[in-house]
């Protein structure tokens, strides 16, 4: 996990930067957070590792990764790299970790860069001191966890809490009111949790990547306004669900959206998706979900009653008697401490077969077991060459033929990351009949 | 297994006769085997012994079981059991034994009557002698088998075949050219087949039911013609999902149809049924099956790639790339030797999670673990009593309190019956939005 291969030939003038993203759907959030990183890092070649056919908050990705890629392609990266989906579909950290340790183990990245909501060069030595004390959690940080927790905060909320505790008792820098107001406020933002697990992964592997900042302009992460030139996914998303519903009807009202919102071809590709029903959301996956849950708890009926289990576990059982779809089971499994994504990744993983073997395997490696590439621009190639020589794990561009000289673990979890395709594949297909290549036949998008 | 309970008290003069069927959907030559049967048998009462969501052609039932129920019940049967679904969409060995052995275990049924294809007085004998010759075949039968399935023969012709020859060497009857034909023709028969296996179960087991055959009119099993009164139940479904397939247009084709060949109560509810899109085929669990199929696949291509398989899984392995739905799949899979049914069993197993434990566990109670009564008529309490005082099987009305007192075999058993209507529900509610209850409250039919 070190990268000192980067201190001789050609990568002494070669300037690579990572980013780790889901671009679901990318956005002129995502074209500016490109754009100032290159200006930032100044960098010869961008990587994006981003998220396969599901993501991390426990859904399937709006359109497929290969239309994703392309988009990342045709706005300023120059290879993408598929993050495996056990890491894409685990908590921050798991996500934050994979990611970080895919772009250190090319061996060619000098520069993480990604977006927080700062104001000042003093919130970001904020963050920075942040990601060292989530770093390196002194054992009082559990304990005040678990009374938030048991006081009925959510967990992101219950985190917060008992970070700005510890560290007022840690008295650093002799922490006046401001200071606890400054932090509070870093640790309620999503991306700021994000950007706080890349520093802490960074730290915690010792690994010689420099994070750069692009500060966020625009809508919020959970911000639903697409009114603005910077909305994001998720208010993108859930304007287009919110249409999707009268798809009878023309699109021109999403044709105007987008038009403010995403690039004109990232646009072009959205409404073709649009037309031909291509959207794919989680309630799509409501049939299968069953099955899975449903079929898990016969097995567990029929054996022994009394296996431990935990609270979620029974929650559910005590309530697949009245699912409907995958949505409404996450809010009705809801509870003040678990959030909606949480559960969401959990009923994702039980969907996806992930389980204590798997988790082991993906761990034993720091999520990155391999760099499958799903595609990067022609004129990146002396990137690839470089990577070809100093990657320090799998590089893979044809699985069908480079599956066998893997280990047993990484083709387990080679095998995960197409199982998840096939299984997105499946329900692009009975919904819109769109039939897509076996990944295994799918070639790399080159631009 | 015996019934010597029937010589005493009230079933001296109680004459009770079973029927096995799936009434898939119930039509006019339902109705007239009930009355014949009435006739033949001098019954008092009528029990029918019927499939719950999955039928023996390795398909969901058209219509839910409850329906079907009251089919029956507003036709000439006066109680209704539902037959296990292990048993319901096995072979037509274990579907006839499932049906005997849980007829048998009642305690009260002294005659089984069934629909044969047969002419004459000479036809009945035949069949009986072809039972008592499969009840407990030859060993050389096995071997003229294997030489005819060798020569690529479907296995249904290449039983007949090798049968034909065994009773040849055997000389039964000194067999003549005519004996041959005759044999021949009884066996290319579906129904005698089942015809067949009843009395064939009956030997085996040695039970005291009497067979009563009902010559069956009309249209055969596989005729396609609804323009006759006494159309199949195959020709019905095939006329419904042909005309299915335009369900925007208004339902008078479907009502003419349904005029001619079906009792009026059933009309009406087969209609609502294709208005509100409730009609389910395996088509509509397609993405449940692609589902068990490449999970299972998953896990053994992690596993160990050569553990041992049938062809038949190998196939389904090299085939579940092109998967499209689960009756192209079913055609892609057939070869000479194994039928379009046997391979829709197979599969519907597999996504039922029927394992050789299960069936092991089926077999050991001879597939008649308890009579779960899914309906009757106000005026079969007498029956109800005697089933109360003679049956050998518990008999189960409440299954959620009746659960606890059954065995673990049973329960495992019960727990696959409730499971399986469950699924069935599942995606009847998917595709149509009506929310049946949960098997545990679903109140028996009582009309």
């Amino acid at each position: 996990m070190t990268n000192n291969q980067k201190d001789s030939g050609v990568l002494d003038t070669m300037n690579v930067t990572g980013i780790i993203a889901e671009y679901n759907p990318f956005h002129n959030g995502h074209a500016f957070h490109i754009e100032e990183t290159r200006k930032n890092t100044n960098a010869d070649y961008c990587i994006a590792v981003i998220s396969g056919s599901f993501v991390q908050r426990g859904a399937p990705a709006l359109v497929n990764k290969y239309d994703r890629t392309k988009m990342a392609l045709e706005h300023g990266i120059d290879l993408v790299i598929e993050l495996p989906v056990i890491a894409a579909t685990s908590s921050a950290e798991t996500f934050a970790q994979g990611g970080v340790c895919l772009l250190d183990s090319l061996g060619v990245v000098s520069h993480i860069s990604f977006g927080a909501e700062v104001n000042t060069t003093s919130d970001i030595d904020m963050l920075d001191k942040l990601a060292d004390f989530f770093a390196f959690e002194p054992p009082a940080f559990q304990k005040y966890l678990d009374l938030e927790l048991k006081s009925g905060c959510s967990f992101p909320a219950a985190r917060a809490k008992a970070a700005v505790l510890c560290l007022q008792q840690m008295a650093f820098d002799s922490m006046n009111t401001d200071t606890v107001a400054q932090l509070v406020q870093l640790l309620a933002s999503p991306n700021n949790i994000l950007a706080i697990e890349y520093m802490k992964a960074i730290r915690r592997q010792n690994l010689k990547l420099t994070p750069s900042v692009v500060t966020r302009n625009g809508a919020g992460y959970h911000d639903t306004d697409t009114d603005t030139e910077l909305a994001s996914a998720s208010a993108l998303r859930k304007f287009i669900f919110q249409d999707n519903s009268c798809q009878g009807t023309d699109s021109e009202v999403l044709n105007q959206m987008l038009t403010r919102t995403v690039p004109d071809s990232v646009r072009e590709l959205l409404l073709n998706a649009y037309k031909t029903h291509a959207f794919l959301q989680e309630d799509d996956f409501s049939d299968l979900l069953y099955y899975e849950l449903r079929r898990k708890f016969l097995r567990s009926a029929s054996s022994d009653p009394d296996t431990e289990c935990s609270d979620l576990e029974k929650r559910i059982a005590n309530n697949l008697e009245t699912f409907t779809c995958w949505s409404d089971f996450v809010s009705d499994l809801k509870t003040k401490n678990q959030t909606y994504t949480a559960i969401s990744r959990h009923l994702l993983h039980a969907f996806l077969g992930i389980d204590a073997e798997l988790l082991a395997a993906a761990k034993n490696c720091h999520y990155a077991p391999y760099a499958r590439i799903l595609g990067f621009r022609k004129d990146a190639s002396p990137l690839l060459k470089e990577l070809q020589e100093h990657s320090q794990i799998p590089l893979l561009r044809k699985i069908a033929k480079e599956r066998q000289s893997l280990t047993p673990e990484q083709q387990q979890l080679l095998d995960l990351d197409v199982y998840a395709s096939d299984l997105y594949n499946r329900i692009l297909f009975s919904k819109t009949g769109i039939q897509r290549k076996n990944e295994y036949r799918q070639p790399l998008i080159i631009l």
